[in-house]
């Protein structure tokens, strides 16, 4: 069954006729088209992508919906096919669509027709990854280690945190990547400290932590990874972070299998950063899906009651911050199995000397 | 008086008693603040930011709107300061904010306040630039004409269009770009005729024409330029095309002015390239305002009516695409002043032979 099928299944369920898919990540997933200007309709009897001129070629290779290229609002033709189908319950995907191509939807309704808020049903979907995808996920791993390899050989302490972000995204590129998954990360010393760090000007320097997060999006599909590296011989405080972090890494690892719950991956990274002191210095969620976006469901946090699946793809990245001195991440990108889970990652978790 | 009392100065004219700014690039303009999770709410007596705890202190920094860090929902927070300050008439980003985040806003209220859709009214208020952020633009082009100025010297026939890429994307951030400001386009050949292409792994070559479209994200402001290289000694139709569009670009620039329409500047490019016979492969609009958005209002097409005023900064990109042969795009960041325009970007425009 193909994922638009998969949905179209689902709609007897819901009660609804058709469901109109606005966010783009959801579009690419169900017919494959990769546009920037793009409305899908699904429903019972198969789907139908709205796209405009701009986009008639590669609407025609990657689509497996029927297309209709229009000239001016999409929600405009979406509309006429609605009245000609005379479709009544229509779900739209309420935290992806902007209320104002809502209400113009809303206003261009037949009376008999109405509007019904649906919210992650195609990202539920796709929580649980094709083979294809997963070898794409693991493509774009791949790619983003060797990018991580060829910059770090070229590390020097005298270089900014932005001239190493700029060769991180060089080298991703040159392995092949469209671009990066989200602003790259390289923080040094107590910069690292901050979660959502940005480089700076600032040199590198010595004596101090580096964080390099780092993430590619190779054929569509993203990859995320955290190492850390110490400039200069790391001393005790920074040896003590580390070994406790790392100890938390590998044991939110070992809670990942098919059926645990994504609250009891969470759990077991906390518990050791507990044992060590550190729990109120870890202030995010373990982990997160990804795919075709950076963030995806599952969230791995405290209270997330999702059960895992074989087939789903999620980070595991416990870290500790501590204003001032630094912060230390470890972060692998693992695919869920039915005893475990694989490592992705293949760049090994030693603390860096640079 | 700042952005944010202006508009507050607005608000009574409208009818409301506050303004809620969910999109993040008005949310930076009104009050400074540029991390990812914010509300901003706008009252005649001043203006409140919503984040949450990964950016109290970017935020203690950034805003100058007094600051709430929220655990949890942002529009949860706002509905108790709406119900606290007894606002009755609240202004809304119709198309700037998930209809799903409307509904909690909408549901949460008061029986006695209403939400009015508001569109358009902090971008209206973007278009023109002020002198800072003029110098932010300026910098930001100077920085993408750099980048352009050292790939291009490193140019190979050899080359994929990825690898050109690439090496344009870093010499951005070398030359202290933050990103670009949006997916490089690199077409070579028949590639050129697509207005989307996306940068593949064919090699550059030879005998054909070589699309660059490039811009720089710079202390958060975009810059935006196409320049046309051929690879090899251009032939008698590339060279015909090339001197229409820049003909048409020059005529575009040339109608810049302070109470013109764009409209009217649009029309004076497509005018040129009727005269020359290809009108009908001119299938966008002339340009476009940018700023902390790469698109921002006003669009230059031909039916826009907004006058244009001395301050605001627009694209002037005007283009010829012929299936299977190539095309051609020509185009420059330009200032409005009070008698014409001032060109910002410094790259020369003669078609490069690489």
């Amino acid at each position: 069954m193909t994922p638009d099928e998969r949905v179209a299944q689902q709609l007897p369920e819901l009660k609804l006729d058709a469901l109109i898919v606005s966010a783009l990540p959801n579009v690419r997933y169900l017919c494959g088209f990769t546009g920037s200007n793009a409305l899908l309709i699904v429903s019972r009897e198969g789907a139908t992508l709205f796209t405009d001129p701009r986009y008639t070629i590669r609407a025609a290779q990657e689509s497996n919906a029927r297309v209709e290229v229009v000239k001016g609002s999409l929600f405009a033709a979406a509309l006429k096919l609605i009245k000609k189908k005379k479709w009544k319950k229509l779900g739209f995907e309420a935290n992806r669509i902007p209320y104002g191509s809502y209400a113009e939807l809303d206003k261009g309704l037949p009376s008999k027709s109405s509007l019904h808020p649906v919210n992650g049903l195609v990202e539920h979907q796709r929580m649980v990854k094709t083979p294809e995808e997963i070898a794409r996920i693991r493509e774009s791993v791949l790619t983003n280690s060797r990018a991580f390899d060829s910059a770090v050989k070229q590390l020097k302490q005298s270089m900014t945190e932005t001239d190493l972000a700029a060769e991180l995204e060089y080298q991703m590129r040159l392995h092949g990547a469209e671009k990066p998954a989200f602003d790259t990360i390289v923080a040094a010393g107590p910069n690292s400290a901050l979660p959502h760090a940005q480089p700076s000007n600032e040199v590198l320097g010595n004596n101090r932590l580096l964080l390099i997060d780092m993430g590619a999006m190779k054929a569509g599909y993203a990859s995320d990874m955290t190492r850390m590296l110490h400039l200069g011989k790391p001393g005790q405080k920074a040896r003590k972070l580390y070994k406790a972090v790392l100890e938390a890494q590998l044991a939110g690892i070992s809670a990942v299998r098919e059926n645990t719950t994504a609250g009891a991956v969470d759990r077991s990274t906390r518990q050791i950063l507990k044992a060590h002191g550190y729990e109120e210095f870890f202030v995010h969620s373990t982990g997160h899906g990804l795919g075709l976006e950076i963030h995806e469901p599952p969230r791995l946090g405290r209270k997330d009651k999702t059960v895992l699946k074989a087939g789903m793809v999620v980070t595991i990245e416990p870290g500790v911050y501590m204003e001032g001195f630094g912060g230390i991440r470890i972060e692998d990108t693992v695919l869920v199995t039915k005893t475990g889970c694989e490592i992705l990652t293949p760049t090994p978790k030693e603390l860096i000397v640079a």
